[in-house]
């Protein structure tokens, strides 16, 4: 497929400048960076209980994440292997009076002043359900757990296409047990999730994906999976059909949390997870590309769930 | 005044167990860093929405700012000199994949691998009305303007006490404009928080305050603040009658912010701003402290309000 990279790239800033005109979104000096309008707020929150509802009891109760973590959540997780690139770690200050000074001798004088600083405990949450794996260490009861969750997720990718935000929310619906448990989650969620957003009036379909893995290992890992079909995107056009932006993605992760984070399963096997995690920002996007920039003007059916 | 520290502190372990046991908080593996139950989350936002309708319709529509904000806020602010110990700075990934080598290297050999990263052009927001400056640049209408805003924001100060959190919302009102208004912004403020809360039964009071800046010359520069009536609290007893928690702040920031990001008074001067936060954690948990950990059982009139 030739795709007119041009021509999407002037898309993504029609479309971007389509919201800012419209003050939907309100830019800042840093790509992929907005504040949002009490419209675009209120968008979200409707599609939080649009797909919370979805969950049914089956779900523990929702757990809201703050924006930042554990930094060991970051190393167990092996995201600095995958995803380097993409990471927020925080720098503090801990010194003493001539530290400082030395701090503000170096900001004054434009140069580096986070060199006197030193890494937080904490760094910016990668995913909605990474917070979630330490506090489940040691044996699942048989059947596994099931967890919603939602925060917000950082990811350093500056941008001008709107969809690519470097903050965005992720909702989660997260199975940790059994293979068979988290298969079954995962495939279950793939296609109510479509059912969910077709049901919103999206022209959403799914795909076999790869994860972005950074670097020439990256390429590997990416194929690799897309083999073994552990990823699975539901996609919409936002500001491109020929590439149409993945908001919302259902993955089956093995144990790769279960094992480093030490949960077993019931038989005492490392757990194996699978998530689905619905993109709020994204979803918002892309009900106001295909339904309109004026929520009040929206399908009546679509008007009814998101927009009462 | 002598206050017994060693029954603070056992007060705060306390309170917080009460919120762990009941999940209304979920501790993590950093002091002063919790999930927030779908109780927790509800209060918020009903604080968020009984806040707002306070605000009428004088402001500008609300804005939501996410957590992260450009980096030159946070040094147009003169945060570094005031408080560098509590900043959030956020470093990221930008090398190739010999770098990217070293990086995991230094990962698995548990040394500082931060030493890799770079600072990327964000920061964690310091305050909730610090990234709403950049875009006031230039001269303002008579009267100034009125803004309403929310974000997460981040304060590195690790504590067991659970009304001291590392990551939490603010909720503000902000004038920006002549001096005279902005003095009366505060002021007119700082009398409707009161009302405010105590309309939800709170046990609240007023206070001149300083705010908390770092090293020998921050004791200088807050007894300055304090001779000069800027700032006040409104305090409410979470943990310690002796030291109650502020839970709301109203401020006059002279021209703190007006001068260094180039916002005019519509007379040409440098523009005087002010503003009130309302901290949602902080005031969720006076509330959970003052009427019971279950909002069901609230008094009728705090529940009419915010848990109908």
């Amino acid at each position: 497929m030739i795709t007119d990279i041009s021509a999407t790239l002037d898309a993504q800033v029609d479309f971007r400048d389509e919201l800012l005109v419209a003050r939907i979104l309100v830019a800042t000096s840093v790509d992929g960076l907005y504040h949002r309008s009490a419209i675009f707020e209120r968008i979200v929150r409707a599609l939080e209980t649009f797909v919370s509802e979805a969950g049914g009891d089956r779900y523990e109760p929702l757990l809201h994440f703050p924006p930042v973590m554990p930094r060991e959540v970051l190393v167990k997780s092996d995201y600095l292997r995958s995803f380097p690139n993409l990471v927020g770690s925080i720098d503090t200050f801990t010194g003493n009076d001539l530290e400082h000074a030395e701090l503000l001798r170096l900001a004054d004088a434009d140069e580096d002043w986070t060199q006197a600083l030193i890494p937080a405990e904490v760094t910016l949450c990668s995913a909605a359900c990474h917070p979630l794996y330490p506090g489940l260490a040691g044996r699942l009861p048989e059947g596994g757990r099931h967890a919603e969750v939602q925060g917000y997720c950082f990811r350093h990718e500056p941008s001008i296409d709107p969809a690519r935000m470097q903050c965005f929310r992720q909702h989660e619906f997260v199975y940790i047990g059994e293979p068979e448990g988290a298969l079954a989650h995962r495939d279950e969620w793939l296609e109510r999730g479509l059912e969910l957003l077709s049901s919103l009036g999206l022209p959403v379909e799914k795909v076999l994906a790869g994860d972005p893995f950074f670097g020439r290992a990256g390429r590997m890992l990416a194929a690799n999976q897309k083999d073994t079909a552990l990823k699975f995107e539901i996609v919409c056009p936002i500001t491109s059909t020929e590439l149409p932006t993945a908001i919302s993605s259902a993955n089956y992760h093995l144990d790769h949390f279960g094992a480093p984070f030490g949960i077993l399963a019931a038989d005492g096997a490392p757990a194996h997870s699978a998530c689905i995690g619905f993109g709020l920002e994204r979803i918002t996007l892309a009900l106001l590309r295909t339904h309109g920039i004026d929520p009040t003007d929206w399908p009546a059916q679509v008007r009814l769930r998101l927009w009462p």
